[in-house]
Protein backbone atom coordinates (compact mmCIF):
# COMPACT_ATOMS: atom_id res chain seq x y z
CA UNK A 1 0.00 0.00 0.00
CA UNK A 2 2.49 2.69 1.37
CA UNK A 3 5.78 3.05 3.09
CA UNK A 4 5.03 4.70 6.74
CA UNK A 5 7.95 6.59 8.01
CA UNK A 6 7.29 6.23 11.40
CA UNK A 7 8.96 8.05 14.83
CA UNK A 8 9.40 5.94 17.80
CA UNK A 9 10.45 8.49 20.12
CA UNK A 10 13.22 8.83 22.66
CA UNK A 11 13.18 5.53 23.69
CA UNK A 12 10.05 4.82 26.26
CA UNK A 13 7.91 2.74 24.37
CA UNK A 14 4.88 4.28 25.40
CA UNK A 15 6.55 7.71 24.02
CA UNK A 16 5.02 6.30 20.51
CA UNK A 17 2.14 7.84 18.88
CA UNK A 18 -1.12 6.91 18.66
CA UNK A 19 -0.78 6.50 14.78
CA UNK A 20 2.66 5.32 15.01
CA UNK A 21 1.47 2.17 16.75
CA UNK A 22 -1.07 1.22 14.99
CA UNK A 23 0.68 1.42 11.67
CA UNK A 24 3.13 -0.85 13.26
CA UNK A 25 0.77 -3.40 14.16
CA UNK A 26 -0.29 -3.83 10.74
CA UNK A 27 2.79 -3.96 8.64
CA UNK A 28 4.15 -6.50 6.73
CA UNK A 29 7.54 -5.46 6.59
CA UNK A 30 9.56 -3.58 9.83
CA UNK A 31 12.49 -1.81 8.83
CA UNK A 32 14.12 -0.75 12.08
CA UNK A 33 16.81 0.89 13.53
CA UNK A 34 18.79 -0.52 16.81
CA UNK A 35 17.79 1.98 19.07
CA UNK A 36 14.20 1.50 18.95
CA UNK A 37 12.69 -0.44 22.15
CA UNK A 38 12.33 -4.07 21.74
CA UNK A 39 8.37 -3.75 23.01
CA UNK A 40 7.89 -1.55 20.13
CA UNK A 41 8.81 -4.44 17.80
CA UNK A 42 7.00 -7.00 19.60
CA UNK A 43 3.74 -4.91 18.36
CA UNK A 44 4.27 -5.58 14.90
CA UNK A 45 2.91 -8.62 13.52
CA UNK A 46 4.21 -12.07 14.84
CA UNK A 47 4.41 -12.87 10.79
CA UNK A 48 5.88 -9.45 9.61
CA UNK A 49 9.53 -9.29 7.92
CA UNK A 50 12.03 -7.98 10.06
CA UNK A 51 15.10 -5.97 9.27
CA UNK A 52 17.38 -4.23 11.14
CA UNK A 53 18.56 -0.77 9.23
CA UNK A 54 21.99 -1.11 10.85
CA UNK A 55 22.89 -4.06 8.93
CA UNK A 56 22.50 -2.18 5.77
CA UNK A 57 24.05 1.53 3.99
CA UNK A 58 21.61 4.57 3.71
CA UNK A 59 21.26 3.94 -0.20
CA UNK A 60 20.80 0.47 0.40
CA UNK A 61 18.07 1.39 3.43
CA UNK A 62 16.47 3.66 1.07
CA UNK A 63 16.62 0.99 -2.18
CA UNK A 64 14.63 -1.65 0.52
CA UNK A 65 12.06 0.65 1.11
CA UNK A 66 11.26 1.59 -2.32
CA UNK A 67 11.33 -2.23 -3.54
CA UNK A 68 8.88 -3.29 -0.76
CA UNK A 69 6.38 -0.54 -1.21
CA UNK A 70 6.63 -1.24 -4.55
CA UNK A 71 5.56 -4.76 -4.04
CA UNK A 72 2.71 -3.23 -2.81
CA UNK A 73 3.67 -3.96 0.99
CA UNK A 74 2.40 -2.42 4.28
CA UNK A 75 5.86 -0.87 5.42
CA UNK A 76 6.91 0.56 8.63
CA UNK A 77 9.99 2.46 8.79
CA UNK A 78 10.58 2.23 12.59
CA UNK A 79 13.00 4.97 13.46
CA UNK A 80 14.30 6.41 16.89
CA UNK A 81 13.10 9.97 17.60
CA UNK A 82 11.52 12.19 14.57
CA UNK A 83 12.09 11.14 11.24
CA UNK A 84 13.51 14.34 10.33
CA UNK A 85 15.88 15.62 13.32
CA UNK A 86 18.83 13.90 12.37
CA UNK A 87 17.09 10.80 11.36
CA UNK A 88 17.58 11.17 7.66
CA UNK A 89 13.97 10.70 7.20
CA UNK A 90 14.74 13.34 4.85
CA UNK A 91 16.24 11.20 2.35
CA UNK A 92 14.07 8.33 2.86
CA UNK A 93 10.85 10.02 1.68
CA UNK A 94 13.38 11.75 -1.61
CA UNK A 95 14.08 8.55 -2.47
CA UNK A 96 10.13 7.06 -2.19
CA UNK A 97 9.37 10.23 -3.53
CA UNK A 98 11.67 9.69 -6.64
CA UNK A 99 10.54 6.27 -7.32
CA UNK A 100 6.56 7.21 -7.61
CA UNK A 101 6.43 4.94 -4.46
CA UNK A 102 3.33 6.45 -1.43
CA UNK A 103 4.53 7.42 1.73
CA UNK A 104 2.82 8.41 4.96
CA UNK A 105 5.31 10.86 7.68
CA UNK A 106 4.60 10.13 11.01
CA UNK A 107 6.21 12.33 13.69
CA UNK A 108 7.52 11.25 16.64
CA UNK A 109 8.81 12.58 20.37
CA UNK A 110 12.32 14.38 19.45
CA UNK A 111 14.45 13.51 22.18
CA UNK A 112 15.21 17.45 21.45
CA UNK A 113 13.24 18.19 24.18
CA UNK A 114 11.48 14.91 25.92
CA UNK A 115 15.32 13.66 27.16
CA UNK A 116 15.86 16.78 29.10
CA UNK A 117 12.48 17.23 30.26
CA UNK A 118 12.52 13.46 31.77
CA UNK A 119 15.32 14.63 33.99
CA UNK A 120 13.56 17.67 34.76
CA UNK A 121 15.44 20.13 32.31
CA UNK A 122 12.78 22.38 30.21
CA UNK A 123 14.70 23.44 27.08
CA UNK A 124 12.68 26.88 27.37
CA UNK A 125 11.72 28.19 30.54
CA UNK A 126 10.13 31.91 31.01
CA UNK A 127 12.69 34.16 31.95
CA UNK A 128 15.85 31.83 31.66
CA UNK A 129 15.42 30.90 28.03
CA UNK A 130 13.60 31.80 25.35
CA UNK A 131 15.22 29.79 22.40
CA UNK A 132 16.88 26.44 21.87
CA UNK A 133 19.35 24.88 19.31
CA UNK A 134 20.02 21.51 18.24
CA UNK A 135 22.70 20.17 16.54
CA UNK A 136 24.92 17.36 15.83
CA UNK A 137 27.83 16.80 17.44
CA UNK A 138 29.36 13.63 15.98
CA UNK A 139 31.93 15.56 13.93
CA UNK A 140 32.73 17.94 16.92
CA UNK A 141 35.71 19.57 15.02
CA UNK A 142 33.20 20.67 11.66
CA UNK A 143 31.28 22.49 14.28
CA UNK A 144 30.86 26.37 13.68
CA UNK A 145 31.77 26.38 17.15
CA UNK A 146 31.68 30.27 16.98
CA UNK A 147 28.27 30.28 15.78
CA UNK A 148 27.26 27.76 18.22
CA UNK A 149 29.23 29.71 20.85
CA UNK A 150 27.00 33.21 20.32
CA UNK A 151 23.64 31.59 20.09
CA UNK A 152 21.55 32.36 22.58
CA UNK A 153 19.54 30.10 24.82
CA UNK A 154 19.70 26.83 25.27
CA UNK A 155 22.42 24.22 23.28
CA UNK A 156 21.10 20.73 22.63
CA UNK A 157 23.79 18.29 21.38
CA UNK A 158 22.56 15.16 19.77
CA UNK A 159 25.09 12.06 19.48
CA UNK A 160 27.29 14.76 21.44
CA UNK A 161 28.61 11.89 24.20
CA UNK A 162 31.22 10.44 22.98
CA UNK A 163 32.72 13.75 22.51
CA UNK A 164 31.32 16.34 25.08
CA UNK A 165 35.14 16.93 26.41
CA UNK A 166 35.77 18.34 23.19
CA UNK A 167 32.67 20.56 22.19
CA UNK A 168 32.97 21.57 25.97
CA UNK A 169 36.22 22.65 25.07
CA UNK A 170 35.63 24.85 21.37
CA UNK A 171 32.32 26.02 22.78
CA UNK A 172 34.57 27.97 25.85
CA UNK A 173 37.33 28.94 23.46
CA UNK A 174 34.60 30.51 21.20
CA UNK A 175 32.99 32.39 24.35
CA UNK A 176 30.86 30.10 26.19
CA UNK A 177 31.30 30.85 29.86
CA UNK A 178 33.01 28.08 31.47
CA UNK A 179 30.62 28.46 34.43
CA UNK A 180 27.33 27.71 32.15
CA UNK A 181 25.58 24.81 33.46
CA UNK A 182 25.42 21.68 31.24
CA UNK A 183 24.02 18.36 31.32
CA UNK A 184 25.09 14.96 29.92
CA UNK A 185 21.88 12.89 29.91
CA UNK A 186 22.34 9.03 28.79
CA UNK A 187 19.61 6.37 27.40
CA UNK A 188 17.33 9.37 28.51
CA UNK A 189 13.52 8.29 29.47
CA UNK A 190 14.70 4.41 29.41
CA UNK A 191 14.85 1.93 32.68
CA UNK A 192 18.71 2.62 31.72
CA UNK A 193 18.80 6.66 31.99
CA UNK A 194 21.63 8.31 33.92
CA UNK A 195 22.21 12.41 34.40
CA UNK A 196 25.25 13.49 35.02
CA UNK A 197 25.34 17.68 35.28
CA UNK A 198 28.59 20.10 36.20
CA UNK A 199 29.81 23.53 34.66
CA UNK A 200 30.60 23.30 30.88
CA UNK A 201 34.28 23.51 31.94
CA UNK A 202 34.33 20.48 34.19
CA UNK A 203 31.20 18.62 32.10
CA UNK A 204 33.38 16.37 29.73
CA UNK A 205 35.22 15.33 32.90
CA UNK A 206 32.12 14.40 34.72
CA UNK A 207 30.11 12.67 31.73
CA UNK A 208 33.22 10.56 30.92
CA UNK A 209 32.06 6.86 31.73
CA UNK A 210 28.30 7.64 30.65
CA UNK A 211 26.94 5.18 28.20
CA UNK A 212 25.99 6.27 24.61
CA UNK A 213 23.52 6.89 23.75
CA UNK A 214 24.22 10.47 25.21
CA UNK A 215 22.53 14.04 24.96
CA UNK A 216 24.13 17.23 25.91
CA UNK A 217 22.64 20.38 27.08
CA UNK A 218 23.90 23.61 27.42
CA UNK A 219 22.16 26.57 29.58
CA UNK A 220 20.82 28.16 32.37
CA UNK A 221 17.49 25.74 32.09
CA UNK A 222 19.97 22.90 33.42
CA UNK A 223 19.85 25.00 36.42
CA UNK A 224 15.96 24.45 36.80
CA UNK A 225 16.35 20.88 37.34
CA UNK A 226 18.40 22.52 40.49
CA UNK A 227 15.15 24.30 41.46
CA UNK A 228 13.01 21.89 41.81
CA UNK A 229 15.48 19.91 43.95
CA UNK A 230 16.97 16.68 42.59
CA UNK A 231 16.02 14.27 45.24
CA UNK A 232 12.25 15.87 46.10
CA UNK A 233 11.85 15.71 42.02
CA UNK A 234 12.88 12.62 41.52
CA UNK A 235 10.60 11.39 44.61
CA UNK A 236 7.51 13.48 43.17
CA UNK A 237 7.52 11.59 39.80
CA UNK A 238 6.12 8.46 41.51
CA UNK A 239 3.99 7.26 38.51
CA UNK A 240 6.67 8.37 35.55
CA UNK A 241 7.22 5.02 33.69
CA UNK A 242 4.87 2.20 33.83
CA UNK A 243 5.48 -0.93 31.99
CA UNK A 244 4.71 -1.42 28.18
CA UNK B 1 -2.94 10.60 43.16
CA UNK B 2 -1.03 12.76 41.10
CA UNK B 3 -1.17 15.84 38.32
CA UNK B 4 0.46 14.59 35.01
CA UNK B 5 1.83 17.76 32.46
CA UNK B 6 0.39 15.93 29.25
CA UNK B 7 1.90 17.19 25.36
CA UNK B 8 -0.99 16.91 23.28
CA UNK B 9 1.10 17.24 20.01
CA UNK B 10 0.58 19.72 17.28
CA UNK B 11 -2.64 19.01 16.34
CA UNK B 12 -4.02 16.34 14.37
CA UNK B 13 -5.14 14.28 17.69
CA UNK B 14 -3.85 10.97 16.87
CA UNK B 15 -0.04 12.56 17.41
CA UNK B 16 -1.14 12.37 21.31
CA UNK B 17 1.45 9.72 22.61
CA UNK B 18 0.08 5.94 23.65
CA UNK B 19 0.52 7.13 27.45
CA UNK B 20 -0.62 10.37 27.19
CA UNK B 21 -4.19 9.27 25.84
CA UNK B 22 -4.27 6.62 28.42
CA UNK B 23 -3.86 9.21 31.26
CA UNK B 24 -6.22 11.37 29.42
CA UNK B 25 -8.87 8.54 29.61
CA UNK B 26 -9.07 8.14 33.14
CA UNK B 27 -8.62 11.87 34.20
CA UNK B 28 -10.98 13.02 36.54
CA UNK B 29 -9.94 16.52 36.16
CA UNK B 30 -8.98 17.87 32.98
CA UNK B 31 -7.46 21.48 32.24
CA UNK B 32 -6.58 21.94 28.47
CA UNK B 33 -5.43 24.43 26.20
CA UNK B 34 -7.90 26.33 23.83
CA UNK B 35 -5.63 24.67 20.97
CA UNK B 36 -6.03 21.17 21.76
CA UNK B 37 -8.06 18.90 19.47
CA UNK B 38 -11.43 18.54 20.15
CA UNK B 39 -11.08 14.65 19.65
CA UNK B 40 -8.88 14.64 22.52
CA UNK B 41 -11.21 16.48 24.94
CA UNK B 42 -13.61 13.89 24.11
CA UNK B 43 -11.41 10.90 25.09
CA UNK B 44 -11.68 11.99 28.84
CA UNK B 45 -14.34 9.88 30.90
CA UNK B 46 -17.71 11.72 30.44
CA UNK B 47 -18.02 12.75 34.13
CA UNK B 48 -14.58 14.53 34.85
CA UNK B 49 -14.62 17.89 35.39
CA UNK B 50 -13.49 19.81 32.41
CA UNK B 51 -11.42 23.42 32.73
CA UNK B 52 -10.28 25.69 29.60
CA UNK B 53 -7.27 26.85 30.66
CA UNK B 54 -7.52 30.08 28.37
CA UNK B 55 -9.94 31.15 30.83
CA UNK B 56 -7.25 31.71 33.72
CA UNK B 57 -4.05 33.26 33.83
CA UNK B 58 -0.96 31.13 34.39
CA UNK B 59 -0.30 31.75 38.43
CA UNK B 60 -4.25 30.45 38.50
CA UNK B 61 -3.81 27.74 36.67
CA UNK B 62 -0.65 26.82 38.80
CA UNK B 63 -2.92 26.87 41.72
CA UNK B 64 -5.77 24.87 40.09
CA UNK B 65 -3.65 21.74 39.14
CA UNK B 66 -2.03 22.00 43.24
CA UNK B 67 -5.25 22.28 44.32
CA UNK B 68 -7.02 19.22 42.68
CA UNK B 69 -3.62 17.37 42.95
CA UNK B 70 -3.59 17.85 46.59
CA UNK B 71 -7.14 16.51 47.15
CA UNK B 72 -6.05 13.32 45.24
CA UNK B 73 -7.44 13.66 42.46
CA UNK B 74 -6.46 12.07 38.92
CA UNK B 75 -5.30 15.09 36.68
CA UNK B 76 -4.26 15.70 33.66
CA UNK B 77 -2.97 19.06 32.54
CA UNK B 78 -3.27 18.96 28.49
CA UNK B 79 -1.06 21.33 26.76
CA UNK B 80 -0.34 21.86 22.99
CA UNK B 81 2.97 20.09 21.28
CA UNK B 82 4.84 19.59 24.11
CA UNK B 83 5.05 20.89 27.51
CA UNK B 84 8.66 22.15 27.96
CA UNK B 85 9.03 23.38 24.14
CA UNK B 86 7.33 27.19 24.68
CA UNK B 87 4.36 25.44 26.86
CA UNK B 88 4.92 26.85 30.61
CA UNK B 89 5.06 23.55 31.79
CA UNK B 90 8.59 24.03 33.26
CA UNK B 91 6.28 26.93 35.68
CA UNK B 92 3.47 24.62 36.28
CA UNK B 93 5.94 21.76 37.71
CA UNK B 94 7.89 24.18 39.89
CA UNK B 95 4.60 25.37 41.46
CA UNK B 96 3.49 21.34 41.84
CA UNK B 97 6.91 20.52 43.16
CA UNK B 98 7.21 23.63 45.54
CA UNK B 99 3.62 22.42 47.02
CA UNK B 100 4.67 19.10 47.17
CA UNK B 101 2.62 17.60 44.80
CA UNK B 102 3.48 14.53 43.20
CA UNK B 103 3.39 14.61 39.40
CA UNK B 104 4.29 13.29 35.76
CA UNK B 105 5.67 14.44 32.57
CA UNK B 106 4.27 13.26 29.14
CA UNK B 107 6.23 14.70 26.59
CA UNK B 108 4.58 15.47 23.90
CA UNK B 109 5.71 15.70 20.07
CA UNK B 110 6.48 19.01 19.09
CA UNK B 111 5.33 21.77 16.72
CA UNK B 112 9.41 22.44 15.91
CA UNK B 113 9.73 19.29 13.63
CA UNK B 114 6.16 17.86 13.21
CA UNK B 115 5.16 21.23 11.81
CA UNK B 116 7.19 21.42 8.72
CA UNK B 117 7.24 17.85 8.34
CA UNK B 118 3.50 17.95 7.61
CA UNK B 119 3.96 19.81 4.59
CA UNK B 120 7.50 18.34 3.66
CA UNK B 121 10.42 20.44 5.00
CA UNK B 122 13.11 18.43 7.28
CA UNK B 123 14.08 21.09 9.57
CA UNK B 124 17.40 18.94 9.66
CA UNK B 125 18.51 17.36 5.84
CA UNK B 126 21.97 15.88 5.50
CA UNK B 127 23.81 18.48 3.31
CA UNK B 128 21.85 21.23 3.97
CA UNK B 129 21.37 21.85 7.62
CA UNK B 130 22.62 20.34 10.75
CA UNK B 131 21.06 22.62 13.01
CA UNK B 132 17.48 24.33 14.26
CA UNK B 133 17.15 26.86 16.26
CA UNK B 134 13.74 27.24 17.74
CA UNK B 135 12.28 30.84 19.41
CA UNK B 136 8.80 32.54 20.68
CA UNK B 137 8.51 35.60 17.91
CA UNK B 138 5.43 36.89 19.47
CA UNK B 139 7.81 39.70 20.90
CA UNK B 140 9.53 40.47 17.89
CA UNK B 141 11.05 43.59 19.17
CA UNK B 142 12.78 41.87 21.53
CA UNK B 143 14.58 39.56 19.77
CA UNK B 144 17.91 39.07 19.76
CA UNK B 145 17.79 39.08 16.07
CA UNK B 146 21.21 40.51 15.38
CA UNK B 147 22.28 36.74 17.13
CA UNK B 148 19.70 34.81 15.35
CA UNK B 149 20.64 36.50 12.12
CA UNK B 150 23.64 34.54 12.43
CA UNK B 151 22.53 31.12 13.20
CA UNK B 152 23.52 28.56 11.31
CA UNK B 153 21.12 26.00 9.99
CA UNK B 154 17.63 26.29 10.39
CA UNK B 155 15.45 28.53 11.95
CA UNK B 156 11.76 27.76 13.62
CA UNK B 157 9.87 31.16 14.60
CA UNK B 158 6.84 29.75 17.08
CA UNK B 159 4.31 32.15 17.58
CA UNK B 160 5.58 34.24 14.84
CA UNK B 161 2.43 33.90 12.37
CA UNK B 162 1.55 37.61 13.07
CA UNK B 163 4.85 38.84 12.84
CA UNK B 164 6.03 37.24 9.96
CA UNK B 165 6.70 40.54 8.24
CA UNK B 166 8.58 42.40 10.75
CA UNK B 167 10.33 39.27 11.80
CA UNK B 168 12.04 38.84 8.05
CA UNK B 169 12.99 42.33 8.01
CA UNK B 170 14.42 42.02 11.15
CA UNK B 171 16.44 38.86 9.89
CA UNK B 172 17.29 40.85 6.36
CA UNK B 173 18.22 44.13 8.68
CA UNK B 174 21.32 41.74 10.38
CA UNK B 175 22.14 39.71 7.11
CA UNK B 176 20.00 36.71 6.36
CA UNK B 177 19.89 37.35 2.75
CA UNK B 178 16.81 38.17 1.31
CA UNK B 179 16.69 35.08 -0.92
CA UNK B 180 16.70 32.86 2.33
CA UNK B 181 13.74 29.82 1.20
CA UNK B 182 10.94 30.32 4.21
CA UNK B 183 7.25 29.16 4.71
CA UNK B 184 4.38 29.66 7.06
CA UNK B 185 2.87 27.13 8.25
CA UNK B 186 -1.08 28.03 9.35
CA UNK B 187 -2.75 25.27 11.53
CA UNK B 188 0.11 22.52 10.85
CA UNK B 189 -1.38 18.88 10.59
CA UNK B 190 -4.87 19.63 11.17
CA UNK B 191 -7.39 19.68 8.43
CA UNK B 192 -7.06 23.26 8.09
CA UNK B 193 -3.30 23.38 7.33
CA UNK B 194 -2.34 25.80 5.15
CA UNK B 195 1.08 26.43 4.04
CA UNK B 196 2.99 29.26 1.82
CA UNK B 197 6.66 29.54 0.59
CA UNK B 198 8.84 32.46 -0.47
CA UNK B 199 11.87 34.56 -0.37
CA UNK B 200 12.43 35.73 3.27
CA UNK B 201 12.21 39.57 1.63
CA UNK B 202 8.64 38.61 0.11
CA UNK B 203 7.59 35.92 2.90
CA UNK B 204 5.89 38.83 5.11
CA UNK B 205 3.15 39.84 1.98
CA UNK B 206 2.80 36.18 1.02
CA UNK B 207 1.59 34.69 4.23
CA UNK B 208 -0.27 37.96 5.50
CA UNK B 209 -3.55 36.99 5.30
CA UNK B 210 -2.89 33.02 6.57
CA UNK B 211 -4.73 32.32 9.98
CA UNK B 212 -2.57 31.91 13.29
CA UNK B 213 -1.37 29.62 14.64
CA UNK B 214 1.32 29.35 12.76
CA UNK B 215 4.80 28.52 12.47
CA UNK B 216 7.70 30.31 10.51
CA UNK B 217 10.50 28.41 9.21
CA UNK B 218 13.17 29.85 7.58
CA UNK B 219 16.33 28.15 5.65
CA UNK B 220 17.39 26.37 2.53
CA UNK B 221 15.61 22.83 4.14
CA UNK B 222 12.23 24.85 2.75
CA UNK B 223 13.44 24.04 -0.35
CA UNK B 224 13.95 20.28 0.20
CA UNK B 225 10.00 20.30 -0.18
CA UNK B 226 10.40 22.47 -4.16
CA UNK B 227 12.97 19.26 -4.61
CA UNK B 228 10.38 16.26 -3.75
CA UNK B 229 7.87 18.56 -5.82
CA UNK B 230 5.14 19.49 -4.01
CA UNK B 231 2.09 18.23 -6.43
CA UNK B 232 3.52 15.14 -6.37
CA UNK B 233 4.47 15.14 -2.46
CA UNK B 234 1.02 15.74 -1.52
CA UNK B 235 -0.34 13.14 -4.11
CA UNK B 236 1.75 10.61 -2.80
CA UNK B 237 0.19 11.27 0.76
CA UNK B 238 -2.38 9.67 0.36
CA UNK B 239 -2.71 8.03 3.78
CA UNK B 240 -1.47 10.61 5.03
CA UNK B 241 -4.69 11.39 7.87
CA UNK B 242 -7.23 9.37 8.78
CA UNK B 243 -9.98 10.06 10.93
CA UNK B 244 -9.23 9.81 14.94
Amino acid sequence: MSVAIVGAGPGDPELITVRGLARLRECEVLVYDRLVAEELLDEAPSDALRIARDDFKQEDVNKLLVMHGRNGRRVVRLKGGDPFVFGRGGEEVLALADAGVPFELVPGVSSIAAVPESVGIPVTHRGVSSSVTAFAANDVEGLDAAALARVPGTLVAFMGGAVVDRLAERLIEHGRPAGTPAAVISCGTTDREQVVTAPLGAIGAAARDLPTPALVVIGDVVAVREALGFADFEALRTVRRSAA
